[in-house]
C-alpha cells in the first residue's frame, strides 16, 4: 500500500465547515475557532481483539463504531462534533480497499454530522489493528454538561435502553444462544456494532441553566458513579424505572448486569432540575427521542449511587452491587 | 492496573494555560481559543518493532519522541504548541510504573514549551505497544508557513543537521558497528531517541511574510519533494552545502543516503525570499539556532528536486536518486 494514493483517496473532497483553512495535506491541519464557543476535544483507541473481532465486525463497522464513541464524548459535553482525525496501526495483511472501507464507515457518520476529516496518521504494525480517532467540536460558551453539575432533588434520566449493546456482544461471542426463536438477536448485535450517539439530546441539555451529563459506555452504574463523584450528591435510581428493550430478559438470566454494568450503549445519563426536566421530556417527545425518568439526586450520603429495588437498596458500585454492612 | 488510578496519577497538578476551562476528568476537555489566531491540530502514531524497539528504548524515551514528533509538525506550521492528549494501547505485561515513565518522558517535553495534557484514553492490547498523540497549537491568523508558499527564487534551508537520526537508528540496530573508536556514538544514537523540535525557528518563519515550511520526518528529499508539489516550483539543492554532523562520513559509506533519505531528524526544511534569508539567518546566529542555506527555488520543469553534486545534476525522488534520462 502506498501511503500517499491512501492519503489521496480519503481526502475529503467537499469541507462542510467553511472554518477549515487547511485540511490533510500539510503538517498539521488548521482551521479558526468561533467567537463565544468553547473548543472540545477527546481522542478514544479501539483495538482488535479487545474492543472488536474481525470475524463478526466489518472494515465499515470499526471504522463507524470507532468515530460513533468519540462524537458520543461531545454529545456528553452537549457540544456539537466538527472535525475528526484519524489514527491507524494497520496489520499488513490489510489491503489497500479494507483500510478505504473503514474510512468509508467512518464517513458514513460523518455526513450526518456535517463533520470533516482534516488530519491523522498512518502506520503499519506487526499485529493487530488500533484505531484512535480524535474528534473536535465546539459549544456555546458555559454551557458545557460537565459531570459536576448535578445538584440534590435533580431528576436522573437515561436516554433510550440499556443493556442491548452487551446484550448484542454476548451473542455475538456465542455466550448467549436464545432459545426463543422470537427474539430478533440482529437487534441486540445493530446495538452493539453501530451505536447512535445521541448528539441531539445533549444539544437540548445545553440550552438549560445547569445539567450533567455522561455517556454509556462503561456502564449505568460507571457513569452515575461518575456524576456522584464530581458532583458530591449521592443518586438514586430504581430498577423497575430503567429503561430496556422487551426481549432483554428473553437473553439471559443475567440481563440485569448488562443493564447496569454492560456498557457500550452510547445512551448519555444524566440530571436536570424537576421544572427543566418537564421541559426535556416535552422536546424530546416532540423529536422521537427516547427519554426516561430512572431517579433522583440526593444529598451525599455515604453511600454514592443506590438502586432500590421492590424489596431492598443496594449500593451500586462502578463495577458491581454491593449489599448495605 | 486500576484505570483510575492511573488518570489520577498522570492529571497534572498545575496548568500553563489559563484558557483551559476543563481538563482531564470529563468526557473531554474544553478550552477557549483566542482571538486572532488559528487552531493548528495533529496526531502521529509510534508503533513497537516498527518505530521503535523496547531493548533500546526506554519507556522514557518512547513518551518524549511520542510527543516530539508531534510538536516538531506544529513547528512545521510556525506554531506554538499548546496542548497534547494520549491515547495508548498498552500490552498487558507493562506496569503502572512504566506507563508512568512514559508520561515522564512526554512531560520532560511539555514543561519545556508550557504544554497541558488535557485527555486520552489508555486501553489493553494483547501484543505490541502504540503511542497515540494528538497536538493543538496556535498560530496568528494569516501566519502558518505552508507547503505551497514556496516561490521561485526563494532560497531553501535546513536547520540543524541531517543524517545524524538514521545513522543513529543504524548504530541502534547494530547495522553499522564503527571501526573508529574516536567517534561519538552516543550523540547519534541520542538524535535518534530525542529529537528536539524546532519550534524557535518556525515561529521566526512565522513572522515573515511568507515561508514554506516542513519537518524531516520521512527524510530531506520527501519533504523538498512535498514543497515543491504543493508550491508547483523545482528545488536544487546543492550536495556540498547539506549540514551534516563531522563524524557522520565515518560511520558507513552510505552516510549520503541517511542525510537525503534517513528521515527523523525532525529538523525544518523550507524556503523564504532572498531577503528574508538574510534577516533569518542573523537572528537565528543570535539564537545559537544552527540554520544552512542548501539551495535555491527555481521556475517548475519537469523535475521536481534536483542535487547538484561537483559533477552531475540528478533528480532527487521521495525515496531515492534517479539519474536524467
Amino acid at each position: 500500500m502506498d501511503e500517499f494514493d491512501l492519503i489521496h483517496s480519503i481526502t475529503p473532497r467537499t469541507i462542510h465547515h467553511s472554518s477549515v483553512d487547511v485540511g490533510i495535506g500539510d503538517d498539521a491541519a488548521l482551521y479558526t475557532a468561533k467567537h463565544g464557543v468553547q473548543e472540545i476535544v477527546c481522542v478514544d483507541t479501539m483495538v482488535e481483539d479487545v474492543h472488536f473481532k474481525l470475524h463478526y465486525s466489518s472494515p465499515e463497522d470499526i471504522g463507524y463504531k470507532a468515530l460513533a464513541v468519540n462524537i458520543s464524548d461531545i454529545a456528553a459535553m452537549g457540544g456539537i462534533p466538527k472535525f475528526y482525525l484519524v489514527s491507524l496501526a494497520v496489520p499488513s495483511k490489510w489491503t489497500e480497499s479494507e483500510i478505504k472501507a473503514m474510512y468509508e464507515g467512518m464517513n458514513e457518520l460523518a455526513k450526518l454530522y456535517h463533520m470533516d476529516l482534516i488530519g491523522g496518521d498512518t502506520v503499519s504494525t506487526a499485529d493487530k489493528l488500533v484505531v484512535t480517532v480524535t474528534v473536535i467540536g465546539e459549544i456555546e460558551k458555559g454551557q458545557a454538561c460537565l459531570r459536576s453539575l448535578a445538584k440534590p432533588n435533580d431528576i436522573v434520566f437515561v436516554t433510550g435502553e440499556i443493556g442491548s449493546s452487551a446484550a448484542g456482544l454476548s451473542l455475538l461471542l456465542e455466550e448467549t444462544n436464545p432459545q426463543n426463536s422470537s427474539v430478533e438477536t440482529d437487534y441486540f448485535i445493530h446495538r452493539h456494532k453501530r451505536p447512535e450517539p445521541r448528539v441531539s439530546v445533549g444539544r437540548l441539555c445545553s440550552i438549560f441553566k445547569r445539567a450533567a451529563l455522561n455517556d454509556v459506555s462503561d456502564g449505568l452504574a460507571s457513569e452515575l458513579n461518575e456524576i456522584a463523584e464530581a458532583s458530591c450528591v449521592s443518586i438514586e435510581i430504581v430498577e423497575s424505572m430503567l429503561p430496556i428493550h422487551s426481549d432483554l430478559p428473553k437473553l439471559h438470566p443475567n440481563w440485569k448486569e448488562w443493564a447496569l454494568f454492560g456498557g457500550e450503549d452510547f445512551e448519555l445519563t444524566g440530571t436536570v432540575s424537576n421544572e427543566e426536566w418537564e421541559v426535556l421530556k416535552q422536546e424530546c417527545a416532540a423529536l422521537h427521542l427516547p427519554i426516561t425518568k430512572i431517579g433522583y439526586v440526593r444529598e451525599k450520603t455515604k453511600s454514592k449511587v443506590i438502586l432500590k429495588t421492590d424489596q431492598t437498596s443496594m449500593i451500586l458500585e462502578k463495577k458491581g452491587y454491593n449489599h448495605f454492612k
